[in-house]
């Protein structure tokens, strides 16, 4: 057995050795990884990142020697997969396609390579070797496309001079005291794979030993043995992780060594048994290192798959799941806001609420889509329309084909189309009808259950979300859901459309009743109701009595739709005619206030105070804003026909026929009882209720 | 024979004599007419209408007695159907469902009653009988969901007491000689039907006379026979025509009549041969009506489907084209607004708009679906992107589908949902490039050759188009059609968006070149090309030189898009980060945008002056508007943190390096030879061309 007998002639052969290089191999979790850490951590850091990758030494034949970099590789001290040895990255994620092309690239291996050498002469790599095997990543990832542009490196320092062979690689003997001795060196090491070690052989036995341990380990220092975790396949070349580690030894012990013996440790399974008979053995003659040398040229931009020097593109939109391609490109516009525009988005507070929306017409479509351009996975419709032939038009979730047949239902096929648009959405639809007061329901035992079941409906789906939209054409199908938000204190968010002039508005969120809170078993879920949108002001509310009547007025003492009415909603549309039954308004109207009653809620929400903040109005323009969306007006009024927007705020009225304190005790104590009144009675039983009565008449006495 | 014989006993049978009632039937073509009546007529009109509906007496036995309404009946002075009567009617047609069940029909009908008194007394029905065959038509038009309500009625004065029969009703003898008879006075009135006559026997032939000749036909006046048209089929009863007549021949004759014979002439076609065979012939005894007595009672609303005394509905929603339904009803909102708020909105010269959108993003979406809310028909997109997964919550034309496959075409995949929304829309897609600043086109002779294709293609759109709108996402990609645009005076209107900011102007409109008009020989297309929106002012445009800067600036020296920057466009896109790549925004910002640039687009095609309108200013907001629906500013500046617009308006730059003279004289001598210099070259080109450079300079010297 020459290779444990004398030394052999320094005959060399003629070729230098060749090491098969690294192929990258990312897998399609890696890319999903990096797409999620762009976003939500690095945004526009551009600055070198750690990263692990890792190499196996068991692939058959055939399969280039692979780096891998999965889901897994952002995770730097998380465990290496099982017999596999890690190597450390450095990710250099760029923001453009520009900077990605135009790195220095040089500089950047130069960089790496610099601080291989650093860590052989310290001696570093010697108690942890695997410190030499170590890869460069610089990617551009084009998240618009997912295309991922990517080059990798995995630098090696060279010998001036290349390595020469002593002969030609051979096939190992003594395979089973070998693996044994390797098991040994894992189980000693406490790990499943070793990269570099140590070895000799007394008689038939290997033993073997760490890196750090040459001096002690090796009796002689002219002719030694090292084994390196090989990846490679070939026959005839170890691969890329033994570079380096020859120039730590040429470094270390070069000048006394005269024959370099490298066991290139392969490992299989093969039909379910091991096998390390695949193995190589290599005799080199290391060339010689000046002590002292600089650190030597270095190599390692990987080619790409034309074999030629540059970088290559992997275009994952295909490949991807279509559905959770899309969620995550929802997202991205979003979470993009957050990297240099508003970094203090809060988006998640954004994207949890769960919003009703009451109508889904012209504005509800619209309110809907808003909606869904800021994320919001939780809507709820509720609307009793069919869709008409006149609605596609302007109702943006319709088209011709649901009105045939008589037309679909709004709420359904609104909640159809939300799907269409992104599967990812949770959507609901309720076609039902909502009392109004004036609008009797004492016809039969039949319509007053019916009745009573629609109100249990709507009070279990005002208390089931966040904030509450009252989307709908007609002022007293308001009245229900604004009776019902305030009680619950929800936020409500009220959108109504003239031909030209819209208002949209927040009604102001009562304060929570602190007996409820304290008196009860309940009171956990009191304080939960009340956390979403509708928080208690952190610190004590701004509402000193006397402060004035249109500036500054908090959350709390902000009036609702009703405020500023002096009769009870009743039955509108008896007697209207067409151009009043059809909102007529400009096309445009109900988008622009859409968007605005959905970018009105999204400020709210930004508020630390949400619906109890201090209302914007129009004077505040020029001031700080409140959040870092900005004002949190009570109301938008707007005049198409003079492109203007009014910011008026409003304080709650006492006399209020639906969120006055005597209308909600009335309702709170007296339920369905309370509400069939309304509905069944004219006019002037709220008004009679709320002393509005009282009022008119005290107003005509002075008049007269 | 005895009814030319003796005079029969006197002895009357029991019962009265009973009259088949008319059934009213309305074709679909009638409700068709009166929605257009209404939206496009009378509005909200109430007033009573004149209609005309006829009668046939050929019905096969089985059918009802009809009254038939047509689409015609609108016209009363058109022509009646072929062997028809006609039948003059009123309509009233209600503005609520209310006002319909409310409406005093008893008064309705004495009303109606009484004219056909008065001209029975004034004589007036002797010489046209025809007015004594009336009918009232009171409607309620829900064009919402066209459902028509309806309510008929017949008006028929009665005798106080009922009306004895001799003998019962015979059938007839002499058919030939009747039928001549009959056919003669209709070839001497010039008819093909003649509602009531008088007739008498001469041994085996018939003589037949009009009414008004009742003095001289007969010889004696105690037994004559008269003949009606009848539209009933029964054996035994007359139809309804028959009553006011015997209310008039009770009046003027009466006293001295003891019989009366009458001819129920009924005259059909059986399996291709006429026959009069079924007419019947009824002898009565007429009650005596005192001279000058009072309008008698009189009867007449129909029963309906039920047999009780009510109204009628007929919902045609269902068995209406739907298309042609979507049409009317997309037509239907629009129309409301002329009848009470805007009367005087030119809509036809919305309507009739071409539009030509650059861009199908989510700008793109917002325009068009806005422009389909206005009626706009005509509708091209050009866009040269595939629909992406983060798309649809945003574009509100793409679903999640669209993105499947690596994506949809933009352009054509937005034609496809615009026709799904609505089927009647003429729209197109091209999926091409649109050729920019400094992104050089000459890498080959086959890319130098697509550009060229590229740019005749945007030309000729333009050209075919009445408004560009510039809904791209960079910037240098607005320079070309602003270029093309201003060279064929067509109005563009351009959104951009920011973070929560927008504009969206319109460009200056440059005046037409006279010597292009008056030199040439095609001086009609010149005129032709800027007649839709480019409409040259009526007067003297109000260009006074040196009137302020900031107000008052006439369309024609309102600045571009470019005006305002000082350095030449060029490729943005390769340094971006996806940030700025994406354009990041608000999600509601787009739809407000979109809006708002359709809007603007309507409010200046109602301008007498089109796009030559003098730029409203945001200090005009307090002045009496200039159209009918308002300002028409040069920009709209939305800051949506602030809920606020601001209206600026600037004048053209003359330096500007899209529609500055210079540009223009080189782009209209030179072509795509001046343009593809522009792509291939630096910023520096088009800022040496117009000035720019030297402007820097003298800028940088005087800084100096």
């Amino acid at each position: 057995h020459s290779y444990h007998g004398d030394p052999p002639s320094l005959q060399l052969l003629k070729n230098n050795l060749q090491f098969a290089p690294f192929s990258s191999a990312l897998e399609a979790g890696f890319w999903h990884q990096l797409t999620q850490k762009k976003l939500n951590d690095y945004r526009l850091d551009e600055s070198p990142k750690s990263i692990k990758g890792f190499y196996y030494n068991g692939d058959p034949v055939g399969l280039p020697t692979r780096l891998t970099l999965e889901f897994s590789a952002f995770e730097v001290d998380g465990p290496t997969p099982v017999r596999c040895c890690p190597a450390i990255g450095t990710l250099y994620n760029m923001n453009t396609l520009d900077a990605f092309k135009t790195t220095d690239k040089k500089a950047m291996l130069e960089k790496e390579a610099k601080e291989i050498w650093d860590v052989i002469q310290s001696g570093a790599a010697l108690s942890d070797p695997s410190i030499l095997c170590r890869f460069i990543l610089l990617t551009f990832a084009d998240l618009k496309k997912y295309h991922f542009y990517y080059w990798f490196c995995f630098p090696a320092l060279c010998f001036q001079e290349g390595i020469k062979m002593i002969k030609e690689p051979i096939l190992i003997e003594h395979i089973v005291a070998l693996q044994e001795a390797y098991d040994d060196l894992c189980v000693k090491k406490e790990t499943t794979a070793v990269p570099y070690f140590l070895l000799k052989y007394n008689e038939d036995s290997v033993q073997m030993a760490d890196l750090k341990d040459w001096d002690t380990f090796f009796s002689e220092a002219k002719k030694v043995s090292v084994g390196v975790y090989d990846p490679c396949t070939l026959s005839q070349h170890p691969g890329w992780p033994l570079r380096n580690l020859l120039l730590l030894i040429a470094h270390r012990w070069g000048s006394k060594l005269e024959v370099l013996e490298v066991l290139c440790f392969r490992d299989r399974t093969l039909q379910g048994s091991r096998s390390i008979h695949h193995s190589v053995m290599l005799q080199l003659k290391l060339p010689a290192l000046t002590p002292n040398s600089a650190c030597p040229k270095s190599v390692g931009w990987e080619k790409n798959s034309k074999g030629a020097m540059g970088p290559r593109m992997v275009n994952l939109s295909e490949c991807m799941d279509p559905k959770r391609l899309a969620e995550s490109s929802v997202d991205l516009n979003l979470k993009l806001m957050r990297w240099r525009l508003v970094p203090s988005l809060d988006l998640d507070r954004v994207i949890s609420t769960k919003c009703l929306l009451l109508g889904a017409g012209t504005l509800g479509c619209n309110v809907a889509r808003t909606l869904m351009g800021w994320g919001v996975r939780h809507i709820t419709f509720v609307d009793n329309a069919k869709i008409s032939y006149s609605n596609p038009v302007r109702q943006p979730l319709y088209e011709f084909e649901d009105c045939l047949g008589g037309g679909k239902s709004k709420a359904t096929a609104a909640v159809d189309r939300l799907t269409k648009i992104f599967p990812g959405v949770n959507a609901e639809g309720y076609n039902m009808s909502i009392p109004m007061p004036g609008h009797p329901v004492n016809f039969s035992e039949a319509t007053q259950a019916q009745a009573q079941r629609d109100v249990q409906q709507l009070e279990r789906l005002i208390s089931e979300h966040d904030v509450v939209f009252l989307l709908m054409d007609t002022r007293e199908s308001r009245w229900l859901p604004t009776v019902i938000s305030a009680s619950k204190r929800k936020l409500v968010i009220n959108a109504a459309l003239g031909f030209d002039t819209f208002v949209v508005m927040r009604h102001g969120l009562k304060k929570s009743p602190v007996n409820d809170c304290v008196s009860g078993d309940s009171s956990t879920s009191c304080s939960s109701s009340a956390s979403s949108c509708a928080s208690t002001p952190a610190g004590p509310a701004p509402s000193a009595p006397g402060s004035s009547l249109f500036s500054n007025i908090p959350g709390h003492k902000l009036g609702c739709y009703f405020c500023n009415d002096v009769v009870a909603p009743g039955d509108s549309t008896r007697d209207r005619t067409l151009d009043q039954q059809c909102t007529v308004s400009r096309p445009g109207l109900a988008m622009i206030a859409g968007a605005l009653a959905v970018e009105m809620m999204v400020s709210i929400l930004q508020h630390s105070e949400g619906g109890y903040a201090v209302a914007s109005s129009s004077d505040d323009r020029m001031n700080e804003p409140p959040t870092s969306l900005g004002l949190v007006p009570h109301q938008i009024r707007g005049f198409l026909a003079r492109f203007d927007n009014v910011l008026p705020a409003s304080l709650a009225f006492d006399k209020c026929t639906a969120c006055s304190p005597i209308v909600l005790d009335h309702y709170e104590r007296e339920g369905f009882q309370f509400l069939s009144k309304v509905f069944n009675s004219s006019h002037s039983f709220l008004e009679d209720l709320t002393g509005l009565t009282l009022l008119h008449q005290e107003t005509q006495a002075a008049e007269v």
